[in-house]
């Protein structure tokens, strides 16, 4: 097995905090192969007009600012982006739409914690040892390529080679779909059997090494505290369980979440904002008594109908499926009604940031894909012009990580359940000898008794697994490892009558990639208009759209500008994010240029507003371009209600005049 | 000079970024130590009720989790926080409110740039040559102390001691109020000549080195791209400022904004959220033309009476004085109306978020404590338990920073302004000899011009003097220094008619600490009810308290729960945070905890509500305590409106019947 990490969602890679790696053999390999030649097919069946203008999408997203490439003067840095005006005002909507349809709908418990992360603890959560991807450098220049990437690129390179045959382009094909279950020694094989150079100037390769992808750095003046950039936000949760439960009032359910940034230097960032060294997460862990993984809220999503892409559908080299939800959850397809609760929520939370329903699909991690401690985890994935993309993991990752920090700390992470009378419970404990702990390990004896003492039961059955197997397990605490056998340790079955129950809470984890989420929106809302291919537009809801509405006058006659400053403050009174746009150009160009970032409304103040009272002014929708005739103290309140969602343009084009032309005109 | 950097606002130093450091002499020292005398007379003729009981209010922060040490599990780490559910909320109504007081207000151009920043950024800004304290390391076990705090305790306790002679007690004070001017050596020697030791181990100290108050980190795989956390926001708005003028079709004046986050590694971090290594910043940089450096809305804060204490107090030994803003600015104590104009918002903002008036003031920085490019700075501070504390710094910088960033990336940071007529203008130009630079540098001659070619007015004068005193001045440029003399460059100056004119837009920098500030929220807010010393609570403004309404059911029985369910569902859907306890504690003790962090109202449903059509329940105002009844129905309106500070308590108390008891009791 290779250090393949990925312990972070959605940059590509599959989620496996601390997992002990995939075991995936042959079939699987062939699995995902068929997976793949499927949805190639289904890419190139997509109607024409439904793929992207991918580069004139990013000359748009450019030229406005919505985001560009970091530190561009002093050169640039791949995989660091600035967010300017246009994109981070989206993000902040995305945001805001997110605290407001999970934190405050469900009650969450919202906490901030640091971004530098002291060594131990990425050392528990497996970031350390596994969160790592293999690198080759070119012999002379030092340049560094991802191995698997650079191996897969000259393999793909070598099948299409006109002189390549039939047998060999098959056994290539079979090396890039076994691509992320090599170990370095065999990856280290491959490059010498395919003879693999530097892209970049045909030099020599240095053989793959492990490269961790965490940021390091030092942690106070002493320069003898390791620490990290947190490369997820997920463990600031796990650390603050116990404050978060006592704030609960010592009872489950309740969920904690966290919005920031997470880190990762990847070894060769690319598409844009896809794969980023820094990124916006925003991250769920909910956390459950695992006899009652039932929601009580699940009936409120019940009915949606939502894409499937089953594991079963995967292995039986089925389509995706329209399934409605209930139905899943009924038929054991989503293990239960919790995580299919949040599949609901995150459906109907990315379709009302902007995403189209038809281009959002949930997909189930296959068996051997999965960690092994998870009971089920699906992807939210939407398609780009890159494929289909993993946006959001949803990971119901059972007892895993509240019991890994308890060992390294020796603190029990439990919640106490009071019994309404005491029940007889099954114990299960480890029972280590004294004596011949002590004697192999003298005064660590202790410290290997207090991490036995606090163990849970689905740890303890899979050491007194490897014991019967091979005699032996062994275990890590505070630095060091200790080998423990059969003499030293055994396990102990008992019952006992308890007037509460002590739980260890199970975790379902929904975890956000924001800017993958916003690259989606930006792919799904770009719009040419018809007839004009100069024209182009975003067509934001209005809820997420970075500027909800325009101020433009007519002319630059001071007779307009009362009327604009009148708008501008009753918006900004309401809250209601706008752009004035005063400048020379036509109303046309004007309108063509907010259309361009995606503004959803637009104020005219016309010659009509001036001369005529009372004064009225227009406005016009972006998607539709009608227009509509109000007074103008009316219309900061109706654009705040468009802007909210509580009022639709189709209400609005039934309540007033729709414009068609002034009745006035400049004055003489 | 020492390394005195601080180049960052609100930690408690100077803001110097980039600047020569500081040329304070033996007077400035004094009047220094004169401020001191007289503050401290201040604090000590404070009354004693208005001296907030720091240990009871962090016990409440603490176990309420508000904020708490991050890592304590792993045995935490100084300087890092966690903020939970009641200090985040407050944290993010701190910030959405900022953005809707700045941001919104004026129209200003948020940004997010990346935190992960590259060496040769913060090598022009000054950072990784002068953003450093002095350090002393324990010479047995390194344990590590910042010099300047360590020498100030040292003496400190000696001039205590009675057996210290006046003389030698006026010479120590003398050292301390002298500390931020010495340089490394002199520093040296102070701690051979008092002898100081560890003050935890009394064991020898290593002498004073420099140590740069950066996290450093490497980007890529390469190990080559040294990169740090940025100590600030700020270099993200000068970096993308060619880009937010083009969005801003190239027009003078514009702000531009970012709220996030940046890191600082202290030596010794202490005082909870005042001097930590990671924290929140929000960050203005208004560019403007600096020919037109008055602010069309200065007259709405003109008439705000604000403590002001001015350089001209400082050092004449005055009290701060409160004056109307409009009278500072035209009697030129607050240089221009721009800077006037950001100092009122500023205190408008303060007071809005729930800091006392007159706990806040503006200290103005001394002539001598200036960055030399700074035209005029004013702090504002805070008074706490700690003494007046620095919470934002507002500063008009001039032309330095994009000036710096020019010659650095030789890209001109220029807006261009259009002449209705051409225009005679003094151009100031560096004039090389080229035969002379190329015989000197060779191939470097041309990366010389071309730095030659890209000085501002200022940069060339400063360097003309220094030419004409010492006949020469040294460039750095592409991590390279060229001494020039006056054989190989001269300048020259002329007039020249132009139609554009080009400009360097001065800049106006409000910077807020925002843990800081809210640390200012806690002290000031912090009640104990009368006549209860164990009932304490928050006074927190209604718009930022972290919790607007708490929903509590008088009794368990179940006819109750439909009315909770109703209530807190309404709350959500107008977007009301609240808090539902339905726990089985007395209504007296569930509105204490909720009181004791703040949550601004609290609605009870009683008997009455149940027993009673229309049904009604109480609400209740947190400070006064007292109680309104209204219809359930109309509840959450009201309830938003108070959160929003669209209505007042006093406006509810008017309209609806005061709550003195329920005239129906629990059914039979």
């Amino acid at each position: 097995m290779g250090p393949k990490a990925a312990l972070v969602p959605f940059q590509g890679d599959e989620v496996q905090r601390g997992a002990a790696g995939r075991d995936v053999g042959q079939a699987a390999a062939e699995l995902e192969a068929r997976r793949g030649a499927l949805e190639a097919k289904e890419l190139a069946l997509q109607p024409r007009d439904d793929v992207v203008d991918r580069p004139k999408m990013e000359d748009t997203l450019k030229r406005r600012f919505f985001y560009d490439q970091a530190f561009a003067t002093y050169g640039g840095v791949s995989g660091l982006h600035d967010f300017g005006p246009v994109g981070g005002a989206l993000k902040n909507n995305t945001l805001q739409t997110w605290r407001q349809h999970f934190i405050q709908e469900e009650q969450i418990l919202e906490i901030d914690c640091t971004m530098l992360t002291p060594e131990p603890v990425l050392k528990t959560s497996g970031h350390v040892d596994k969160f790592a991807d293999y690198m080759v450098k070119d012999a002379k220049t030092g340049e560094c390529f991802r191995a698997d990437h650079l191996l897969k690129a000259h393999l793909k390179k070598m099948t299409s080679d006109e002189k390549c045959s039939a047998e060999k382009a098959d056994e290539m094909e079979d090396v890039i779909t076994q691509m992320d279950n090599y170990a370095q020694q065999e990856l280290a094989d491959l490059f010498v059997k395919y003879n693999v150079k530097s892209p970049s100037t045909g030099n020599d390769l240095t053989p793959p090494t492990s490269f961790n992808l965490m940021f390091q750095t030092s942690i106070g003046p002493g320069g003898n505290m390791a620490g990290y950039l947190r490369p997820e936000t997920a463990q600031g949760m796990f650390l603050n369980f116990k404050r978060l439960l006592e704030f609960n009032q010592g009872k489950l359910p309740f969920g904690a979440a966290q919005i920031g940034n997470s880190f990762r230097n990847e070894i060769s960032p690319r598409s844009g904002l896809i794969r980023v060294r820094e990124f916006t997460m925003a991250e769920i862990e909910h956390f459950i008594d695992p006899a009652e993984k039932v929601h009580p809220k699940f009936p409120s999503v019940a009915d949606l109908e939502i894409t499937l892409y089953s594991s079963k559908a995967q292995t039986s080299g089925q389509s995706a499926q329209l399934v409605r939800l209930g139905d899943a959850v009924a038929q054991g397809v989503i293990n239960n009604s919790v995580l299919g609760y949040f599949i609901g929520r995150i459906y109907l939370y990315l379709t009302k940031v902007g995403l189209s329903k038809d281009k959002v699909r949930f997909r189930q991690h296959m068996d051997n894909e999965m960690a092994h401690y998870a009971c089920d985890c699906w992807d939210a994935e939407t398609k780009t012009s890159y494929g289909w993309i993993e946006i959001v993991g949803c990971a119901d990752r059972s007892c895993y990580d509240l019991s890994c920090h308890s060992r390294a700390t020796k603190v029990p992470l439990v919640a106490e359940k009071p019994l309404k009378e005491p029940k007889l419970f099954n114990v299960t404990q480890f029972e280590p000898n004294k004596g011949a702990v002590g004697m192999a390990y003298k005064k660590d004896a202790k410290l290997i008794r207090d991490y036995l003492a606090i163990c849970d039961e689905c740890f303890i059955t899979n050491q007194e697994k490897l014991l019967n197997e091979t005699g032996e397990f062994t275990i890590e605490t505070e630095g060091k490892f200790f080998k423990l056998t059969k003499v030293m340790v055994g396990v102990k079955r008992f019952q006992k009558t308890l007037h509460v129950e002590e739980i260890i809470p199970n975790v379902i984890e929904p975890s956000f990639g924001i800017g993958r989420i916003m690259y989606g929106i930006f792919e799904h809302s770009f719009r040419v208009r018809d007839g004009d291919k100069q024209r182009t537009y975003f067509s934001f809801p209005a809820t997420a759209s970075p500027y909800k509405c325009s101020v433009l006058p007519l002319s630059q006659n001071q007779e307009f500008a009362p009327f604009v400053r009148e708008l501008s403050e009753a918006l900004t009174k309401r809250g209601v994010s706008h752009k004035v746009d005063d400048s020379s150009g036509s109303i046309g160009r004007r309108y063509a240029r907010t259309d361009e970032i995606g503004v959803a409304f637009g104020v005219t103040v016309d010659f009509d507003t001036v001369n005529k009272t009372p004064h009225t002014a227009t406005l016009r929708e972006r998607d539709s371009m009608t227009q509509i005739r109000a007074e103008v103290a009316e219309l900061p309140g109706i654009v705040r209600d468009l802007a909210n969602g509580t009022l639709t343009w189709a209400e609005v084009e039934s309540k007033y005049p729709i414009f068609g032309g002034q009745v006035t005109g400049k004055k003489e």
